[in-house]
């Protein structure tokens, strides 16, 4: 399709498509003459991400590009591109590395990981910005001296791993590598409100169950 | 205690405590003299909340104020207290109510409340906050074109009906309903960040599991 037919079909106008052109947010389409490119179905995918990623999730372009390169690197393993991709992504800032606290909450990451048997985690460790918020952020609990309790965080692990193994049931169903990285960055960024949401949803009605309103 | 204690085993300076006394972010103490006024447990644990609520959630001190003061509203039941509380912290930004996309995004919350039976949710409707963020982030959906399926959003809210479910095992722990209540708003601003971080560690472990690194 043309330049025209893409800005229809995903509703960006042409003026910004030619900025995420520019941006290298875009890939260019296939050159059919000096001034004309074909464009296909990865361009209209490509462009729901790129809106996904910057007005959604309000990513920096240098962020979305980064993110978006690492996507599209088919040089990586499965899980490696997944994760590149996704660790790209905005995390929470990290622990004081300094903070007798942060010490404390790694030993009881390291624990809990132990008692999950959560092996790749726990082997990839804070290389992963994921292993750091975690850290981070029981860092902060223990410095405000909030209680957290093993088997609570157990539970809750748990409970986040059986929602994990959804989303990539979900994007399985997804025919190509490509196509599944971009569904699993999305997924990031679309989907936590969506979590979020319901987690306080449910609490309310659990708590109108259990004492009425 | 005085003052100097308070401020000792808050580990809040004095001059931030009298900061907090003047805006109303905590109760005054007994007073015993013409300059001295003795504090206790409560004023520790309120501290606490307060520094969650303004360090960590970064709420403005009157969304504070406002948070505290449902929270101490001893006239209201136990699910509105709570409810109130929490409805006044910070939540993402409202649907654009004459789009298109938010009343199919409405239509959708609804038939999912009613599969999963949760009829208190269904009857407060958009007047929860909570409510209005899900109706928010499946209109962004619709609007991107991303697609989501009723079985995944039913599966989704499943296990946080269970997460939520362990949230309120975990607050009725605590001795007196107004530590109940504090628990859950430190709790909102404290531990979700913890479950975002051990949504996406899990992902990577699942997927390290599936597919090899």
């Amino acid at each position: 399709m043309r330049l025209s037919e893409l800005s229809e079909q995903s509703g960006v106008s042409t003026a910004t498509i030619k900025y995420y052109l520019r941006e290298g947010l875009l890939a260019p389409g296939q050159r059919v003459s000096a001034t004309q490119a074909e464009y296909d179905e990865s361009h209209v995918r490509r462009l729901r991400l790129v809106r996904a990623l910057l007005q959604v999730g309000r990513l920096p372009v240098a962020t979305a590009r980064e993110v978006l390169s690492h996507a599209d690197d088919e040089s990586l393993g499965r899980t490696i591109r997944l994760g590149a991709a996704l660790w790209s992504l905005p995390h929470g800032p990290d622990a004081d590395p300094e903070a007798t606290e942060t010490a404390a909450a790694t030993a009881e990451v390291d624990r809990l990981l132990d008692r999950l048997g959560w092996t790749t985690a726990r082997e990839i460790g804070p290389l992963s910005p994921s292993h750091r918020s975690l850290v981070a952020s029981l860092a902060t609990l223990i410095r405000l001296g909030y209680p957290f309790r093993d088997d609570y965080l157990a539970d809750h692990a748990r409970l986040m791993h059986e929602a994990a193994a959804r989303d990539l049931d979900m994007m399985e169903t997804y025919p190509t590598q490509s196509e599944q990285v971009e569904m699993a960055v999305a997924s990031a960024v679309l989907y936590e409100p969506v979590l979020t949401a319901l987690r306080r949803l449910a609490q309310e009605e659990e708590s109108a169950r259990r004492y009425g309103l």
